[in-house]
């Protein structure tokens, strides 16, 4: 079947056959089905769903077009996390550094932006030096001796996802609940960990509008990991507002090692310990309380702290080197009140339209832009008071938006 | 707007303004967005629709991407004829003939065949000498001392339509109301004729599968025609079969000559007659019985076939000239019985086979070759009868396909 019959019968609304899908996707990363006849595909499927066995079918074509990873040389229960981002979602750098400190293995490989919410590569990328390409002798030998490493996609694990991902996310086709769940998942079981944890975020913010989808997509990963005898939870969260009080790559580092130097304690504080004694929990058998208390000593004892320092120190980086941009703008408010409300998805458009994510395949992305958030949800405003700091790419001129209306006053 | 945020607001339904899709479309036109999210957008579009105030948008950013041809010196009144192609559709030759010799103005310009179906133009050019190709001026003229013309395209006519038309082409994306009559109507527009009407062809082969379609699109362009001050009227016709008894670019001017020479009576004479009167009614006035009896005496008179003799002339053509390739085979039915159906794709893929068309923008046609089709629907047929005769290039070999299976019998 040519490529336009496979686009119109998608189009109808009809199944597409294993072979179908295979023609259409593998002929995409082979090169003989273009750009333009993929990305409408990807319309059609975005518009019409998929089947479960058609989700099954597509995560197998994935998964297969590379390698499946092999842990076993890895000593101790592998776990992995993935998150279905959000703007300002730091957890990954949080928990990979609080469950490694435990003695679980968190082999991770994490993925680059996507629209308006970050990637935790692009967030590792701002730290000079530091590789998120290590060979696959590297990774398992980081996971045996500091117990978590956290890198890019490897060329050779589900190529065929990542080529579809970078442009799912130049078409408008990001917002598939099939689709996101065939992409995270091939790569999560091509990545070999025994145990998967997903944290499911919905809000404004995520990429999953509502508790509904995320239920469903939550049923569907499930599904897809139970096919490859791997044991699948998920947390389902809310991303109605940034999480934390940083967007932007150096600035979410900067949060991040203040969180594990227990100087914050709010919502994302509480969300990485909910997910690591989820995994300590899965990974090691205990029942929650007791996971929850370790993940508590672990970071009160600085060992999670001690454990991040140790990862990128393993991977090249140099903390010390960090840099955020100076050219810094404080955003006013134009209104008083009591703020009920934030708009995450305005907030991580914007970090975007700094300079900290792309538009296109090709951007590049400054990581010393971004923003820092002044007042939240609960707090009281005055006129003139400051909501949020911009950093801006060096040189460029101040925003003149007025940020107030990205903020719910009562 | 970015076009991410342009193709998912489409996506989910909403109205895209006059802004939002100048930002898209002329930057598509300007090669600033690329063929994959173009077709993304597309992809939306033939699923979500568009509104009138977008259709009309959209038609009059088609337009203004080239220039408008101005038709102020032809002395009465313009009336431009349309049809959505099909397969031995020869009605603009016999039509303009009519009109003209009645003493409407026919601004004609037609296109080149391309796949199964074929063009005005290649017709045309069967003719030795005939130029396709005048001037504007020459164009003009030419209205003013015969009455009709029919050139190839001379003006950069929507040139942005086209590159979305070939790109809608491998997308799966041509199958859209609201793109169809855009397309159509932007260049009928930018033509220049005061009135236009358009044959609007339905059937399993063509664009448009039901009558609510036809309507529909008829709907559209005539609210797109009266934005712009020009009279649309629309005739839904059918087109399960190949119209009249020939394919083949020679062939088919031999049998305009026949029909104007009142040769024939089947239902593209029929076609010829109600597009011929009801453009006669536009153009003078007169009530459709009128029309009709002045239509008949074009013909009968032989007016028509002089005004045709007169436009070959003027454009330097020689039909003495004309030929048709002496390999002809004659192919014979393997089956007996009624006939109540023909596969037009399949006669109009066959003399594309035979060379008569391209199969790429560069191939060259044969104009020698093409069928003439000696059985049709509702003839009864033996064994042994001759379905059709072929007219191949001249030194090959008979084709050894069985045509009987191009035919289905009660």
């Amino acid at each position: 079947m040519s490529m336009v019959d496979i686009i119109n019968k998608k189009k109808l609304g009809y199944v597409l056959t294993k072979q179908e899908l295979s023609e259409a996707f593998l002929g995409y990363y082979h090169g003989e089905i273009p750009d333009y006849q993929m990305s409408s595909l990807l319309m059609a499927i975005c518009m019409k769903g998929m089947t479960d066995e058609e989700i099954l079918n597509l995560t197998d074509i994935f998964i297969h077009s590379g390698e499946i990873l092999d842990l076993s040389q890895v000593n101790g229960i592998t776990v992995d996390k993935h998150s279905t981002g959000g703007v300002g979602d730091k957890t990954t750098l949080v928990v990979a550094s609080i469950v490694a400190s435990l003695g679980v293995k968190v082999p991770k490989m994490s993925g680059r932006g996507l629209g308006h919410t970050g990637g935790t590569i692009d967030k590792l990328e701002s730290i000079p030096g530091f590789r998120v390409n290590l060979t696959e002798e590297e990774f398992i030998n980081q996971l045996n001796t500091v117990g978590a490493a956290i890198i890019s996609q490897t060329k050779n694990l589900a190529p065929l996802d990542k080529k579809v991902y970078a442009l799912r996310d130049v078409t408008g086709t990001v917002e598939s609940i099939p689709l996101i769940a065939t992409s995270i998942m091939s790569k999560k079981i091509a990545s070999g960990a025994e145990k998967i944890i997903i944290d499911v975020k919905v809000g404004n913010g995520a990429l999953l509008k509502t508790q509904e989808d995320a239920i469903e997509i939550s049923r569907i990963m499930k599904m897809i990991g139970s096919r490859y005898g791997r044991e699948v939870e998920t947390m389902i969260t809310y991303m109605d507002i940034p999480l934390g009080t940083s967007i932007g790559n150096a600035l979410e580092i900067l949060e991040v090692v203040q969180i594990l130097c227990n100087q914050e304690n709010n919502y994302l504080v509480s969300l990485c310990k909910a997910l690591s004694s989820k995994m300590i929990q899965m990974a090691l058998g205990k029942n929650i309380n007791q996971a929850n208390a370790m993940v508590e000593d672990s970071l009160k004892s600085g060992k999670a702290y001690q454990k991040f320092l140790e990862i990128i120190q393993a991977q090249g980086g140099d903390l010390s080197l960090l840099r955020v941009s100076s050219n810094k703008q404080d955003m006013i408010s134009t209104k008083s009140g009591h703020i009920i409300g934030m708009d995450a998805y305005r907030f991580g458009k914007l970090s975007l339209d700094l300079g900290g994510g792309r538009k296109t395949k090709e951007d590049k992305v400054d990581s010393s832009v971004g923003i820092v958030l002044k007042k939240k949800i609960g707090d009281d405003v005055k006129i003139g008071d400051i909501l949020c700091t911009l950093y801006l790419k060096e040189g460029t001129d101040p925003i003149l938006d007025d940020i107030t209306s990205y903020y719910t006053f009562d």
